[in-house]
């Protein structure tokens, strides 16, 4: 079929990430991890939705903390994606990000559609995804708001159901079918649950979504007016010029509401196209084992695990060798900084453990010893009173921002490749072997001018050694500068 | 009561460690660990015989490989002990090893008790155990082999038992009894061992022994005269000068046997003192909770451990943040390099994981990332093709060996501490915040003139990065140098 309006994927990536930790962090949630392919989640969407639409017409609503590393991730569509960052200012749930996506898809296209997806799912099954799409899109243009329905397997009691009214057909393509929403249920306790999974006409809410995007800005209007309103304000404010601190403001002051209670479970045009792609939400480490390779005792291993009889377990190991013995429906996840041991079945209560880290303020909850930036990474060695060792890699072509610090030294030791080194009015290469000191108070950037990854070995000393205490005046990647 | 004979306590420190990997490695057995106290079990073991007997009495009977960290953990008593290790070449079991002590022993004092304990024992009582050596005395020295009989609390199969001739009494004090042994029992399967501690008459080895030196290097003699013989050869060629290399070999080709099955088993000498002082042997991570403090919920945790709902487990945490969630009877053992994790029942087979880490020699089941050093210790922070990273610390007073490496370069930042630096033919001070540069084949020194812990970051690039990549030309601490 031709599409009669061209659709416009939105890729949902605000998500902070708790429930994968220690993998994940509150800096690094799910979507960027390799989970169930060679890919990371973000980039398995990202790919998914290609099939579906062109990467100019690709939209991610996200917030700027996460923005660089969804960039360093999408690297490959850098150019076409150039303006397809939606940055929220702060978190609101899924109806305030979606309206705002809807406003930009309606900007460039009145009567475009939106194909609405968490950037951290797994989908098994491209064909079938996109030709779910396409069923879709044709009960959207005619003004229908459409779920896809996930065939339950369990009975699951995490997530919402959907009961389609299935005496109606609202449209068809090979074996899919679209239907009018007869209702939502709310997650069902596991008794309800259970008669849902036998009952074979209820659906998980897969939380993806295909409509217009003046439909869903109307059922928006309809059902959570403020939230219109906000987004009239915000569009007006635009026009006026008003500085972004302002424009953030009207949208912090947004109450937080999904766009499945606050719009779908409530509007009338709601359809939902029941689907046959394989589908998880990876919603823990006890799920990972839906859409992970197993080996025959049932274990999803990665990393150096040595395993003696261990059965139907997940066991992670990043640089470490982790030996696991006897283990049965156990998770252990050993990262640099951090690891964890629990049941499968207490797997979701590391969301507790999150809580107590950042209540502790303890910074194994924030981000990884290993930190992605746009010019390369660092990785944190060793730090204790008054000195940090750490990895630096420069990517080709990659340079820091020209900077200084007031509390601390730097020595620098070239490991791999060859640097570029400007300190004060010096600018001088380092090869592998040679080193350099940067004083206190000592404007200097480091830099890749070849084509071979660059790896040093940064020791820094001072009395206060935290990544505030950087003073930048030149920057390639939009940081702030001193002016 | 005066003692009719001097005491020599024999600590037996050649075992190697397997049964707490990844706390104890090849290189850093048990006896070398932190447990059930402060300070670590040979250093426990220590000043429990001091309560028996001077210092300067005492033998430590061990490897060249391990002497050096006994040294440093046993540095309070240096002096007094200077002549007191006893270095086998290669482990022959208990036999041979009692044997070469006993000798010393005799040749210092032709009616010297002997005290003969392992370095990796937990006693908890100090006075009942001196109580339980002085009665061992009284009969050693009426030519008696006396073991400590262990009142045994489970049906342990993992050890041999003894059974008394409780007629016949042999000597007393305050509640103590002394009497003949009437058999040993060899480790009895499950049935046996529950009749056993119902019976209530026998006792474990503890594999704790008093003796005179000249009666057990005689039944030695009687039971196993070829170990007798070498000891006689090994006497003559230290007369007649010898290379140290003649005698290694003479004690390579004994046979290896223990004390137990070789002597002990067979002669009609052997004597038994039930003791009251509590014992263990910490022979895996599963019996660590019978010397370790407990929480509530029946865990021994160990450093920065988060912790829901566990129960009667085991974790312990190195550098790293350890999350546990409702674990029951499990071992979580987290280091800088290997983490473990297995059920208490299977605790035993960590042997299985540290025999595949050594036919794969993996670095892991050798030594820890921390190396103790006669001057110090380092610390691998990160190694990889063509560079390792170290944190290097150098005692007060402490001072590495004049050295060369063919094929790295090294450089080092002071992080604490003020260095004193040779290089070439330089000799310069290095304070915190400094660096220097050795370049490849260049003679170099690190001390520490000061009062002051120093300690360096130490970059090495080079295509061989090995510890054998050293030529010493002078050193402090009695090892090779080149001459």
């Amino acid at each position: 079929m031709a599409h009669k309006y061209s659709l416009y994927p939105v890729i949902m990536a605000g998500g902070s990430g708790t429930r994968f930790w220690p993998l994940s962090r509150h800096l690094f949630p799910k979507q960027l991890l390799r989970i169930g392919g060679e890919h990371t989640l973000i980039q398995q969407t990202m790919r998914r939705v290609l099939g579906c639409a062109p990467a100019s017409n690709v939209l991610i609503s996200t917030n700027a903390a996460q923005a660089d590393l969804i960039r360093v991730q999408l690297v490959d569509w850098k150019e076409e994606l150039t303006n397809g960052f939606l940055l929220e200012p702060e978190g609101r749930n899924t109806a305030p990000a979606i309206a705002l996506a809807a406003v930009e898809v309606l900007a460039r296209d009145p009567n475009g559609l939106m194909l609405v997806v968490p950037a951290d799912h797994v989908v098994t099954g491209q064909r079938d995804f996109q030709a779910a799409v396409e069923l879709a899109s044709e009960l959207a243009a005619d003004d229908y708001l459409v779920t896809f329905g996930i065939k339950p397997i369990r009975p699951e009691t995490g997530y919402g159901y959907i009961k389609p009214k299935s005496t109606v057909l609202l449209g068809k393509r090979g074996k899919l079918r679209g239907y009018p929403v007869q209702k939502f249920v709310e997650k069902p306790n596991v008794a309800k649950a259970g008669q849902y999974l036998k009952a074979g006409h209820y659906f998980w809410n897969s939380g993806m979504f295909v409509w217009r995007a003046a439909t869903i800005l109307e059922e928006i209007g309809t059902h959570q007016p403020a939230i219109l309103a906000s987004m009239e304000r915000i569009r007006d404010l635009k026009k006026d010029g008003a500085t972004p601190q302002a424009i953030d403001d009207v949208y912090r002051q947004i109450k937080p509401v999904s766009i499945d209670t606050g719009v779908m479970e409530q509007s009338s045009k709601a359809a939902v196209v029941p689907v046959t792609f394989k589908w998880s939400d990876v919603g823990s480490w006890g799920s990972l084992d839906e859409v992970a390779e197993k080996n025959k005792a049932g274990n999803v291993m990665t990393g150096r695990v040595i395993d003696l009889e261990s059965k139907q377990s997940i066991v992670y190991a990043d640089r470490r060798v982790v030996a696991t013995i006897g283990l049965q429906d156990m998770v252990v996840v050993d990262t640099p900084d951090a690891t964890l041991v629990c049941p499968k079945s207490r797997a979701q209560d590391v969301k507790t453990i999150v809580d107590i880290l950042k209540k502790q303020r303890a910074p194994e909850h924030l981000e990884h010893l290993t930190v992605q930036r746009p010019w390369g990474s660092y990785t944190v060695l060793e730090e204790g009173p008054g000195f940090k060792v750490k990895r630096v890699t420069v990517n080709p072509g990659g340079r820091l921002s020209l900077q200084m610090h007031h509390e601390r030294s730097e020595h620098w030791v070239v490991i791999a490749g060859t640097a570029r080194v400007t300190r004060d009015q010096e600018v001088f290469d380092l090869k592998v072997g040679e080193s350099t000191g940067i004083p206190v108070k000592t404007k200097h950037r480091l830099e890749n001018p070849g084509q071979e990854t660059v790896h040093i070995i940064e020791v820094q000393n001072g009395p206060y050694l935290g990544e505030d205490d950087i003073v930048r005046f030149k920057d390639d990647y939009g940081r702030t500068v001193k002016v």
